[in-house]
């Protein structure tokens, strides 16, 4: 059933026939431009960059230019979609990496979805570019394919999905936390979701400090008993009273839910036996994990959404385009927990009048990316 | 030692830090604006495009991005300097497709350059891309990595050294044979250079009609014991009488030179052997096989080189904007020879008042990619 919007965003696509160009970054209007532009000049470059590889970030694209990278095996919440079908959403990305973040990015989309096969396109196609968003990659997939892909190179790689989702996570909850009076430290979280965000999520709160974190799969709450390595990994620091059930034996007594699994988790019965001023993020998008107003229902303090028609979006693109953009302009090598922790911190601070419709900045804030930027260190 | 413009050719590098920029097509300035370039709307796109691929040219990038691809193994005549120092010819690349034909084009460097791999790797990011244009990829690699692409994929692949090269001198050439009142099919016509170029101008030729050539290398004539199979190929359709010797020989009563090799391959004594009203082009950048008044000396009634400070610019950038440009318009899939004899008589016949001085149409005549475009059938 296509609503209006989505009729409007396919008129706009059609009209546009693709939401990115690629521009000269000066006028190429004469014989001298191009004798500087290309031939001849443009050998002096070329040989004093094959020289000094280093200094390919001064004199090419390499100092600004970023690929958005998909293999469309799990795009939005359309699921394995292929190559073609994820091109929009990375279009919409690199539109979005310039608007906020002067970040030229160029979407590239995989006629593969074999491992090995996505680790050596990326490696092979780097030389490029500063720096790698790796996105829409399916799960268990894109925690092999990341690493791998960092270890070999020596631009910072991010796999958005995961850790993007996280550092805003991050951001929106340490807020959140204080508008409620409580302590990151002692919260007792529970992560529906045990994909790339989930998964991402949950070490990154563990990195900031939180010490009760029940993380679940659609099985239930996750055991060492999983046969997925990562969620064998998540079960070594996770579900600190060794709980067994589902939802609403992980809900009962917790301070904070975060949903990034899909529609249709909880109701308000489930919110209520969470502790009193509780912290819902719903993050399925375009359904949420749990509507707004029934969150509220079942006495959550504090809702927040993926989406932008509901108070506290919580939305990647608060951290993608400043990390990579900072990234760019402080020569960072590797997005660690430390720099994503920076990230999260320098999101959350810029909400000066804090409350609980108010617990992260609009996408919008031109100071975000620039905030983030400079913690990227 | 650097040149003024070798100097304000790095300035200017150094200024500009890359020289494309990757712009939005339409502003993101609000979230109604964003809820139609990315999610949710994005969404609607995404499933519209998964399921019908087709679509793909009309609702995305696909429809107008092509890729520049290098290895870095020829570069120029700079040979093999690798990826890094491939990269600002690329990007001048795009910015020339921008600039000449509204193409956008993406400058992609790889870290390999085995066959296999660049194939692979061609053929795996290739869905994002309307257009392939190989580059600055040594012979013989260059023809294997073009052929089995080319049967790999349903878009445009032209490696732009063989092809636009072709082109431009077939171009240059019709012409050329009409100032001095010579036929292609019997004009005496040698090729010092059994590369990329050389050997691409040596199959265009022939597709045009020419019937007597001779193709050289480093080691003379070519002929059938040569180990390389594209040279075998050569010698196959070129050398009717069976010469043998260097070009001293070769030029022996020859009616035009074609030097896509490199500098001091001839003198004017040289030329002195050829035929009267001889035509000459020196393509070799930035020192010509042999300069200007060089070949005058020698008797040559049409010369022609690669550069813009002579008359008679042999350049591709006459051809690839607008054979990708039109192919793009066009839907067309392969890059014949015939596509390609269309294209060259697109150009030539741009020049309407012809003289020694002008057989091909200046670079910076608009009416080139679009001639070129609308034959692109």
């Amino acid at each position: 059933m296509a609503t209006s919007n989505d009729k409007k965003a396919i008129a706009l696509h059609k009209k546009l026939k693709g939401k990115i160009r690629v521009m000269p970054a000066a006028p190429v209007r004469n014989r001298k431009d191009l004798a500087l532009v290309y031939t001849p000049g443009v050998a002096a470059v070329s040989s004093l960059v094959a020289q000094k590889p280093e200094l390919a970030r001064e004199y090419t694209v390499k100092g600004r230019m970023v690929a958005v990278i998909s293999d469309g095996s799990a795009v939005l919440g359309l699921g394995n979609i292929g190559a073609l079908g994820a091109l929009p959403v990375m279009e919409g990305k690199s539109a979005i990496f310039k608007t906020f973040a002067d970040v030229d990015a160029v979407p590239i989309v995989l006629d593969t979805q074999n491992t090995d096969e996505i680790v050596d396109t990326v490696l092979r196609i780097a030389p490029a570019f500063g720096g790698i968003n790796l996105e829409d990659i399916a799960a268990p997939k894109c925690f092999e394919v990341e690493r791998r892909v960092i270890e070999k190179l020596n631009i910072p790689v991010m796999h958005d999905d995961q850790h993007g989702t996280a550092i805003v996570v991050l951001a929106g909850l340490i807020n959140a936390l204080k508008v409620v009076k409580k302590k990151l430290e002692t919260a007792r979280i529970v992560i529906s979701g045990a994909g790339a965000a989930g998964t991402a999520t949950a070490n990154l709160l563990r990195a900031a400090g939180a010490r009760y974190i029940i993380v679940l799969d659609s099985k239930g709450i996750i055991d060492e008993h999983r046969p997925e390595p990562h969620k064998r990994e998540l079960a070594e620091f996770t579900n600190p009273e060794k709980k067994t059930g589902g939802l609403r034996e992980a809900l009962e007594g917790a301070d904070v839910l975060i949903g990034v699994s899909g529609p249709g988790l909880a109701t308000a019965a489930d919110i209520k036996t969470m502790n009193p001023k509780s912290i819902v993020f719903a993050l399925a998008n375009p359904t949420p994990e749990i509507m707004p107003d029934e969150a509220k229902k079942g006495g959550a303090a504090v809702v927040g959404t993926g989406r932008s028609d509901f108070p506290n979006q919580i939305n990647n693109s608060l951290a993608f385009p400043g990390i990579f953009r900072g990234a760019l302009d402080h020569k960072v090598s590797k997005i660690t927990q430390e720099v994503k922790l920076k990230a999260a911190y320098a999101i959350a601070g810029l909400v000066k009048k804090l409350n609980a419709q108010k617990i992260v900045p609009d996408m919008f804030d031109k100071r975000v990316a620039k905030a983030v930027a400079k913690v990227i260190r």
